[in-house]
């Protein structure tokens, strides 16, 4: 009865469906979606690659980049303690705790801990909303995941530039809507963009979500990816999709 | 027996297909392609509005925002002598002498002739590749105009944001290569970019060409449009493009 004693009340435990995976989710909490699935899914990370997770939430960027791929080391690190502890409670009902670490701490302090200029990968799935309203209730869990209450997109991408290695990759998924303000930052702190992907509800529809690949110190130059679409035109997922999601093997 | 004397050796008159206007293009230079056609048809230029055409060219774009929009005035600038000759016999040829003027000038120093921040709207199709290579012939008229060899993206956009007035809009047709250094210096020279539109060839391609519109001093924020596809599933244009080249009315 392991299982019963790692979850706590208004928690349950979530099917990844790769490899056996599971993951425990607070269900008035901020439950993760499609753009962890496919960030997991564009990320490149390379054998034996060493990857941080900023902004990680219940771990599931680290939970399926440990399914997906063959990363040495994976770290998750978020601001909020109660979060890190049900990642934590998750790591360990997936027995990854030896390939998996989670940390509770300010990404903005994450260099000193975790060691400057020497990180393969960073990826994240960083907080969509900018801090602008004073409606926010910033003890909310859900707030924090989805506003930039504790850390600003020039936080997070400075962050990346000192952790990253020279040639060192950074994968992010975002709204299109803040595309020039992440491009900006990244050229800031030398992490050109060098892939981008658009993501579209269908191929009618302009695209909602992003996926960029930035590489520390790179020369310019972007390369488009063929557009990803959800559904197709019956309203059912692409090909792509279910492939991302790992329902056709 | 005007329309001959206004012809050269190696030039041609194309019918541009949109209120009986003519083109004067040189067959060994650089003729227009899609990407004006699709410029002027994205930007927005409102009734008795004044805009700039930076690097016109054989003037192209002032010639299709004469038909297309309610312009007051359309300045085109361009630094190659001999293009400027023949967009001005184009507009005489088409009678627009009162609509549109082509001045001969290094749009470096276009705000000291035509005024600083008192531009409604600038219009850019600019060359599309890096001066990187020493082997482009710098005398030529087609290298002129596809690469950065008289003037940078930084130069253009600098340009821009001095003519423009505030709240002034900014339209460039591009490639997305390039699409993180244009963000970069539009965010730099205060031409926030607003809104972003991809040209596909087909919607299972990635996009090959971008539109953007960016607003002097505006507040961060952009919208996304539904991506434009050139070619149907059949290899036929799509209604859309049908309907830009003014194929459709």
């Amino acid at each position: 009865m392991v299982v019963l004693r790692l979850l706590k009340d208004g928690e349950r435990i979530d099917d990844l469906q790769i490899k056996g995976l599971k993951i425990i989710q607070d269900t008035q909490g901020f439950c993760f979606g499609i753009d962890a699935v496919l960030l997991s899914s564009f990320a490149k990370v390379k054998t034996d690659e060493n990857v941080i997770d900023l902004g990680t939430g219940t771990g599931i960027i680290p939970l399926l980049l440990s399914a997906k791929t063959k990363a040495k080391i994976i770290y998750g690190i978020d601001i909020q303690e109660e979060v890190v502890q049900m990642a934590n409670r998750s790591i360990i009902l997936n027995n990854l705790g030896e390939k998996i670490k989670i940390i509770n701490q300010d990404l903005k302090k994450a260099w000193k801990t975790l060691g400057a200029g020497k990180w393969d990968v960073v990826v994240s799935n960083p907080p969509y909303m900018i801090n602008n309203s004073g409606l926010i209730n910033k003890e909310n869990k859900k707030a924090i995941s989805r506003h930039e209450i504790n850390c600003t997109m020039k936080d997070l991408i400075e962050c990346a530039n000192k952790l990253l290695k020279v040639g060192g990759r950074i994968y992010l998924v975002h709204r299109p809507e803040r595309l020039s303000d992440i491009f900006f930052y990244m050229r800031e702190y030398k992490l050109e963009p060098k892939t981008l992907r658009f993501v579209h509800p269908n191929w009618k529809k302009a695209a909602n979500i992003i996926l960029i690949e930035g590489i520390r110190n790179a020369k310019p130059g972007l390369k488009m990816l063929p557009s990803l679409y959800v559904y197709d035109e019956e309203g059912k997922y692409t090909q792509e999709i279910n492939r991302i999601y790992g329902r056709e093997d």
